[in-house]
C-alpha cells in the first residue's frame, strides 16, 4: 500500500526541523563552555526543538524575494538560538517550572546543585538560577556569532553587519523593553490594552519582524531595512506576532485545557494583565467587572470561577473585540504578504500564517 | 602662577575617560529602553566611570601597532559597555550591595519596585533582580552593536566582521565559562590553584586579551587574531589580568583597609577559593591548615581570626608564592610588551601595567 505523500507545508516545516537540528550539531561553541552543567544549560533549549517558526521565517522570506534559502541558514539558526536565550532568562523572571515539556532550565540546573552536594532547597535554587543567567548570556553570544558566520553562507558581509547592527542594536533594546514592561504591568494600575498591545509587539513581534527582514535581506542583497520587499516581509511577521499573541490569550481562557497542555484560567490566576482581560474590565458592567477583579490575580480561583469569568468575558464583547482585533492583525499580516512575489515560498509563508494565527493549541 | 603639568600618563587616562563620556552622551540606544526604570539600570554603570583601563588598553595598543587610535573609539566603548553588561550579572549572582560607591544595578532596581508600590521586601528583591538581568541583557546587545560601528570609525570592515565574532564567539563562551567556575567551584571540594588560576583568566584575562587584541587589529589592519603584533598584544594584556587578580586576593587579605574601600579579610569570611588561600591550604602545616579551614567562609571570624591568617599564610609561603607567581605574570607581560613597536603608546601601556600590577588599592 503506498502512503499518501505528506502535505507540502508539514513536509517542508519538518525539514527546516531538520536543518536546525543538523546545523546544530555542526556547532563548536558549546565545546568551549565550562563547566559540563552550563555547557548542558547552553544546549537544552535548541535541541529540545519546538516548532522552529522563526527559522522557518528566515528561510521562506529569503525564497520569497527570490533569494536562495540557503544563503539564510545560519541567520535561520542565529534567529532559533537567539530565541531560546529570551526564553532561559523569561523562565527564570517567571519562575515557570517546564518548557517543552521538560524543567525550565534553572530547573534542570538546580537539580546539578543537589548532586553538587548543595544542601538546602533555597541554595539549590539559587545555583540553578544563576547558571541559567549564565546559560542565557553564552547563548545570546552564540546566537550573534551564528548570525555572523551568513557570510560564509554566501550572504553579502555588508549585509550581515547591518543585520548584527540591527539584531543587537534594535531587537535586543525592544524585545528586552517587552519584557521590562510585561514585569512593571503587573505592578501599575490602569495599564491599557492599548499598552499591552504594544509591549506583545515589542515582546514576540520584533524578532518575528527581524526573522522575515533578515531573510527579505539575505535574500534580496540589500543592507536596507526600508527597501519595499523588507519593509512588507517585516510587517507581515510583526502583525502575525501580536494576532498569535492575542490567540494565546484566547486560547489561556477559552480553550481546550489537554490540547494545550496548560490549565484553562492559569493567566487569570496569575493576575496576567491580557489584551483579554483589560478589555473585559472596560467593556463589563459593574458586577462583571467586580468579578474579573475578584478574580484575577487569585489563585484560589477554581473551574466555576473560570466558567463565570468565561461568561462575562463573552457576554461584555470582550471576547468578541479581541478575536476581531487578532483578526484584523492577521488580515493586515496577509495583505503585507500579497506584496511580495507570487511563488512557491510565498504560499509557505501564507499556510505559516495559518499556523501563527488559527492554532487551537 | 603656573600650574605643573599633569604626569602624561594620569592626563592620558583621564583623557580615555573623558572620551568615553562623550562618546556615552552621542549614543542613541538608551532612548529605545522601557520602561524608565529599565534604562536607568542599563545607563548606571557605564555612567559611574571607573578608572576605564580597558578602552585605554583597546586605544592604546591600536597606537602601539602604529594606527590611529581614533579608529577603535567604538572599539574602546564597546569593551567597557561590555565589562559592565557581566558586572551588572556577576553582582545579581554574588548578592553584591554596592558597584563604584553606590548601589549595584539590582539594588537599584528594586528601589523602584518600592516606588511601584510592591509592599514586600522580597517582592522589590526579585523585582529588582528580574529587571538587572534585563538591564544586562540589553547592555550586551549594546556593547556588539557599537563595536559593529567601529567601520564607521575608519577600522576595515573585515576587521570589524573579525571582532564581532571573537567577542561573541569566543569571549562570552570563555568569560561566562569563568564566572560559572567560580559559582561552582564554591560547591566542589579539591579545588586546585591551577584551577583557579585558569578561572581568573577566563573571568578577567580574556576581556583584557580581547581589548588589547581588538586595538592591535584595528591598529594593523588585520582580521587575523594569530598575527604577531596582535598576538603579543593579546598575551601581554591576558598575563596584566591574571596578575591583577592575584594581587586582588592578595590585598583583601593583607591590603589597607581605608585604600582598599572593603574590610580585609571579606574574601576569607565568605569562602571565596582564592589562589593565596588554596596555596595555604597546600603549604601550612596540620595546625595551620585546621585554622585556615576553620575561619574559610566562616562569617563570625573577627579581626584576631583575619590577624592569624595572615601570620599562617605568610609564614607557610603562600603569600610569597602568590607574590611571586604575580610577578612571574607580570614580568611575562612586559616581555610580550617589548614585541610592540617601541613609541609613545607602548609607554603608556607600560605604566598601564604598573598601574595594574603594582596597585595598592
Amino acid at each position: 500500500m503506498i502512503e499518501p505523500a505528506p502535505p507540502p507545508f508539514t513536509a517542508e516545516l519538518a525539514a527546516v526541523s531538520g536543518m536546525i537540528d543538523r546545523l546544530l550539531r555542526e556547532e563548536a561553541l558549546p565545546e568551549r563552555v565550562a563547566p559540563p552543567c552550563l555547557r548542558e544549560g547552553v544546549t537544552a533549549y535548541p535541541e529540545r526543538g519546538g516548532k522552529r517558526l522563526r527559522p522557518a521565517l528566515v528561510l521562506w522570506t529569503c525564497g520569497a524575494v527570490g533569494g536562495n534559502p540557503d544563503h539564510a541558514r545560519h541567520a535561520a539558526l542565529a534567529v532559533e538560538l537567539y530565541h531560546n536565550w529570551t526564553l532561559i532568562h523569561d523562565d527564570i523572571i517567571d519562575g515557570d517550572a517546564t518548557r517543552r515539556g521538560r524543567p525550565t532550565c534553572h530547573r534542570l540546573l538546580a537539580t546539578h546543585a543537589r548532586d553538587a552536594g548543595i544542601g538546602t532547597a533555597d541554595g539549590q535554587a539559587a545555583f540553578g538560577r544563576h547558571l541559567a543567567i549564565l546559560a542565557g548570556d553564552v547563548l545570546h553570544g552564540w546566537s550573534v556569532e551564528a548570525l555572523g558566520r551568513s557570510a560564509a553562507d554566501g550572504a553579502p558581509p555588508a549585509v550581515v553587519a547591518a543585520l548584527v547592527a540591527r539584531l543587537c542594536g534594535h531587537v535586543t533594546p525592544l524585545l528586552i523593553s517587552g519584557e521590562a514592561l510585561d514585569v512593571e504591568f503587573a505592578t501599575r494600575p490602569g495599564v491599557t490594552a492599548a499598552e499591552v498591545e504594544h509591549m506583545l509587539y515589542l515582546k514576540t513581534g520584533v524578532l518575528l519582524e527581524f526573522a522575515a527582514q533578515a531573510g527579505a535581506m539575505i535574500g534580496a542583497g540589500t543592507g536596507d531595512v526600508e527597501a519595499p520587499a523588507v519593509r512588507a516581509a517585516g510587517r507581515f511577521a510583526a502583525r502575525a506576532g501580536v494576532a498569535f499573541q492575542l490567540q494565546d490569550d484566547i486560547l489561556g481562557m477559552f480553550g481546550d485545557e489537554t490540547r494545550l497542555g496548560k490549565p484553562i484560567g492559569a493567566d487569570l490566576r496569575e493576575g496576567k494583565r491580557t489584551v483579554l482581560l483589560l478589555e473585559g474590565l472596560a467593556r463589563a458592567d459593574a458586577a462583571g467587572r467586580a468579578e474579573l477583579l475578584r478574580c484575577a490575580g487569585n489563585p484560589a480561583v477554581a473551574a466555576p470561577d473560570v466558567t463565570r469569568v468565561q461568561a462575562i468575558l463573552d457576554d461584555c464583547g470582550a471576547l468578541a473585540a479581541t478575536r476581531a482585533r487578532a483578526e484584523s492583525l492577521s488580515a493586515e499580516a496577509r495583505a503585507f504578504l500579497e506584496e511580495l512575489p507570487g511563488n512557491r515560498y510565498r504560499a509557505l509563508l501564507s499556510e505559516w500564517l495559518d499556523l501563527v494565527c488559527r492554532r487551537e493549541s
